[in-house]
């Protein structure tokens, strides 16, 4: 951490982002997780929190928790709002990320046009697209939620996977398998990766 | 500052705004300003901005320029438009307080309700309303973006504090006459309130 030193004089204004960033010690971004439900985007996303919080760093979460039930609690799940959904919240990502902090956004995110308006919206150099790679059936099994138990019931009528489609991404940023690894794994594969991409710097990223 | 010592292990899910507020050492809140058009909210706001910035603290403005154009981009100026926009605003700001964030916005914000709202969402404790209270002749002769003029010229329909309400607040808890101070004695008072409330400590407040 090298804090911005006291009595600094700023002018109405001037406070940059890049003078959040020199308080922080680090570089704001946007790590936007998306996979099917049960492909683990919420755990892997604590789990880098921890992680990180753990070395000082400043992060926040935005999930279904903190999200549908507040800034988007007058959407559905229509494509229409589907849309809105992540527009909102990739506004809301670029807001935090300009105060310099490290985003995680755990949603399905579906849509590859929504998640290209999400990039667009934060900037492709702050934007990290990491797809959560899991077979469906994997996360059918793991049904952490009890949804697909529903979905197979007939009693969810739209169900990303099944009833309504999920467009991959082509070229993600990063890609977990979290069927075929460990946890710690795939937050060390993110670790290496902020530090690659210069949002971490490697002595505080290993340091354990 | 006081940050979070290196090293510290958290596991999933456990970390808390507590401990983020310990990491930037400061106490997240809003400050709310609202007030008519021309009554300093913007300036105000800044000048808070760059002073805060100035003794290490982490500060986010939310106003018309960053929100209008972004988050709330579909929204016009009908009566249900202005309450949703508030209320958007108030779903990002309580999301900033719980990431430790200080918390400036600068909106007109004109109906009671909504501002209620905005403090029920957010929270009492972390709810600080600051009334810029200016007669509106005073604002209209400043007119800093010609907005006045286009009203009186019939340009503008609803505007508020001539074609629209503006509903002063009862009991804010700080009240700004910025006609009868200075800038910086506003910026003062700001200050001097949010040691008082427990956001800052005295000793850095005062230290310039």
């Amino acid at each position: 951490m090298e804090p911005i030193s006291k009595n600094i004089v700023f002018h109405p204004g001037q406070v940059s982002r890049k003078d959040r960033e020199r308080l922080l010690g680090q570089r704001g971004c946007v790590l936007w997780f998306t996979g099917l439900s049960g492909s683990g985007k919420s755990t892997v996303c604590r789990a880098v929190e921890a992680r990180l919080a753990g070395i000082g760093r400043l992060v926040q979460v935005l999930d279904g928790d903190n999200i549908r039930h507040g800034l988007c609690s007058d959407l559905g799940f229509s494509a229409a709002d589907r849309s809105e959904n992540i527009r909102r919240i990739a506004e809301v990502a670029a807001l935090s990320v300009d105060s310099g902090l490290i985003v995680l956004t755990a949603f399905i995110s579906p849509f590859r046009a929504d998640r290209a308006l999400a990039r667009q919206r934060i900037g492709s150099d702050d934007f990290l697209e990491v797809f959560l790679d899991v077979p469906l059936d994997v996360c059918e099994q793991r049904d952490p939620k009890g949804l697909y138990v529903k979905v197979r019931r007939g009693e969810i009528a739209e169900f990303t996977g099944i009833s309504s489609p999920y467009e991959a991404p082509e070229y993600p940023d990063l890609r977990l398998p979290t069927a075929e690894q460990s946890l710690d794994q795939s937050v060390d594969q993110i670790v290496a990766y902020l530090v690659q991409r210069g949002v971490l710097r490697a002595p505080e990223a290993t340091s354990r």
